[in-house]
């Protein structure tokens, strides 16, 4: 499958500076100013392999906000908490929506399409509420544990900031109340959701963490069980169906990964066998991916011919 | 990847033994009479490689009616034939509905999610229709010539009962067409439409028609190139993200492998790089997808390790 | 409840002249050339009262395109006919959707929320054609027997366009006969429906023609008994919340008559216990309904204290 | 209009016993239990005049939970205090959908439909809760004061089982928010909401208090202005064609009076020019409209000619 990845080094150099001179129409995430406020032209990529390299280019040491891909994180917690029982309250399937619409969720009677999307990530959420005294420090935790870095942080103005700003969440939280499939008190379950959303990482760190995911769960580096590799099978699939938000299946069309994308301007992209590529820049498309981030990933799995579907 | 294929046969051989056992709730598609008719309990399967080879079992030979395994091969005449002006007309993404919503298409203005659901099928067959001076005789050559069988017919009565009970695909080229994205006369689309899902194919046939998905366009047995790498990359992309109707994001999650069933009972899985599984059984699920030809293709990939989410 | 009649010929002399010095922003309907030609300018208004009088102003006589105005008369000839049981096939709810929403219709299984949206009228279509030989001579024959006018025709041009552009009525018919809720064939449905919308005539025909719906359902000119007092009742009831197509609450809320709108301008309001008022002029606003036509009937309202809510 | 009212008492008389003697096959609101505890067997009715008279039958004096008749009054308050500015964040037409949906309130970008479904009421709670600084103060001293009796009181159990079932209602409530549609605190906006909500009152009391809007906006009794006449007759358009939630139309198809309904098993109806009739019954059926309520509103209709249809 893998081409040739003599020169990773200079590939992914390539790669930063030609992106670092596109004219983007995109535009940061503005919903909240403490998003707003980073410098748009960062550009970063780490590429870390399961064999234990890690090949970087550009602002890959700079922490952003993960936003949406804490989902990743949140969902092997919950997987790892109580088991199989999960998919009795979050589904599996696509959304076919703009990822936080609440249509779905009326429809499909509080049961979200999958976690991935807003309400299924906020069921996630509740799950880790319910069932850690202190989610927020355990998933911290977990993240400093997976980067093997006891620095990563919780961005307390971009947590303040989600706060103020969530009321969409609020709704879509109190809508799977009333079905019955929030269990914690709403406020709980936001105020948990919106400090996993609010870590900041680099790329090396992301990239390095979700290792396990191209490893059949067990982080090469420490040989650690992170989950089974049935559930890092599960992971990859969802993420592959609906990882990249209502733009999940261009992105398999003409990349072929799987891959979670955050309004901070991250994506990872998970190769099975091989490794995890993480690019970062915070200018949005209209779905609310990364286009200098998405444009790296794709560049480097065209490069080395990453792609699932061959 | 591949765990262990020294015995293949007797590995399916166990399969079909072992799901001609099990008692299906199931129900053969009843809502024609020329598919209700077909004896529930056969069961078949094939699995021909890139290397040449084709194993089977059970009731491999037995033509079955295709349905919507069709909408691979039309896609794929499509793409050969207009190019990308394709996806001007037809989106890519996953559509998170039951397999003939028509509420989406009127929220999207006429396009199609993709081209597996319905309404994309139709706006494929659109383009057969628009594009072939006689798109059903150019249909069945192109399966004739992949499948190197002249003796593949479409089966008539099938195909009579499809047009009586076309109701709903009429609404659906009718709103397209009230959209203009639909160019040809509505009765010529759908009298194509059914015809290509009227046609009767064994699983031995299906799966070497289809081994030019899993060998990056071209034919492993006639060296044919049936379509561009890319488009063979892109055919597989959407097949993960939508071939399975609304049970797509599951057969990812468990499965993990491009595939398309249709409500005649038959199931194909491509492998990239290694070969096509067709299985078939006729009785389906409460999402139009064969039970036992679901479970075959699940047993299988399981026991090969052929899964590309690992 | 009615203010001042004494000089109703003034009154509406003022009212068509003020109008007819607006710049209104509307558009003509432009689906179809045969509605498009139409000059915009043209303004009438005729009053027709159950005590005989008929009083009139501007262009009252001349013909135009009834279009949805046909609606009220399609369904007092299918409640005569199949009495309650259209009422098993048609529901009188308001929609609170645009006119010719198809997604309610797919939520709702077929069954059209009230008769005067577009579903409603081609199920109304449905019953006529399936139940009077030559629908559309019956139809005919209705009108010119009701407005006492032999001269009284189908305007041939506007027919063959809707034929032309029928496809979104063409879908919601299919969808319709998908859910076994249409019984004649789909292109008979539509050429009944088309031919009663292609009837041309005048305010002063209009308004005559319905005085039964404000008289219990007694022609006050012929003594004939057109409808049931009850049945007469329940058009108004449907005309209240559902006449205007999404604009009916505004109407309810301004002006406070049951009234029936289409898109060749008119506008026909019934006032119970009194008579019918007839308006015409071809500017459409965005909801489709004739902006000077609405301008007038609520001008005519309000100066003669018409409402039915006070 | 009116048929005969010589006798009012004894036909009052008579509807409550003959509805007495009904097995009805409905069920009392059940989502609280304040509400699941009111003995289901009482009936009771009450007309009050323009000109003073006030008849009753059965349980009459009874005070149950107004529910969400108290839409009425909370829409006129708002009316009175920001005038038409209100029509900028509510609309007034129908909704066909069930009177708590979310999905259309996402459509509209959280503008609801009208005032009568819950989101709408919700919306006028926050225009209540922003202009007032102790809104539920002065909610219960309007109603006081209109049913002159200041013992008129909030059930308190109902209140705070309101609260702890409230979960819906914040998902809208949030969702408006994150539309910017909503000002105040949400939980501030529940808690006036569900206070209105708690009044509990008598048959008489209501039928009195509403005379006003029979009365083109004057209460006949004390003569005092309680709104224009104009905004009199808006609520009893948006009443009509929304007030009995989606069975709004058929109430209006074949009982013919603006009304509205509460889960408590009240039912109010507006007879412009003559008075209010207020029946009650707990027993509601599938829309959530009284059964023993609606049928008595319906024979009185029916009986004395009242329909504003003919």
């Amino acid at each position: 499958m893998l081409k040739n990845i003599s020169n990773l080094q200079a590939t992914l150099n390539k790669l930063v500076t030609d992106q670092q001179g596109i004219n983007s129409e995109g535009k940061v995430a503005d919903y909240i100013p403490a998003l707003a406020d980073v410098p748009p032209n960062l550009v970063g990529i780490s590429v870390a392999t399961i064999d234990g390299d890690v090949t970087s280019a550009g602002d890959f040491q700079v922490p952003f906000s993960i936003q949406s891909i804490s989902k990743v994180f949140g969902l092997v917690m919950a997987m790892n908490r109580i088991g199989d029982d999960l998919w009795q309250r979050v589904n599996m399937e696509p959304s076919g929506q703009p990822f936080n619409s609440i249509i779905q969720l009326e429809w499909e009677k509080g049961i979200p399409r999958n976690p991935f999307i807003n309400a299924g990530a906020l069921l996630v959420a509740d799950v880790l509420t319910s069932h850690f005294s202190t989610s927020n420090l355990a998933f911290l935790t977990f993240m400093r544990s997976l980067a093997g870095d006891e620095d990563i942080h919780i961005d307390n103005s971009v947590y303040q900031s989600e706060l103020v700003h969530g009321n969409r969440n609020a709704a879509m939280a109190y809508l799977m109340k009333s079905f019955k499939n929030i269990q914690a008190e709403v406020p709980d379950v936001l105020s948990h959701y919106f400090t996993q959303c609010s870590i900041a990482m680099s790329c090396q760190q992301l990239a390095t963490s979700l290792l396990f995911l191209a490893n059949k769960g067990i982080d090469p580096n420490t040989k650690n069980n992170i989950c089974t590799a049935r559930d890092a099978h599960r992971v990859n699939a969802i993420l592959s169906t609906s990882g990249m938000y209502d733009q999940s299946g261009e992105f398999a069309f003409s990349v072929g990964l799987p891959a979670k994308s955050g309004v901070g301007g991250g994506v990872v992209a998970i190769v099975p066998g091989y490794g995890v590529i993480c690019a970062w820049s915070p200018l949005l498309n209209t779905f609310g991916n990364s286009i200098v981030g998405t444009n790296l990933v794709a560049g480097l799995a065209e490069e080395l011919g990453l792609s699932i579907y061959h």
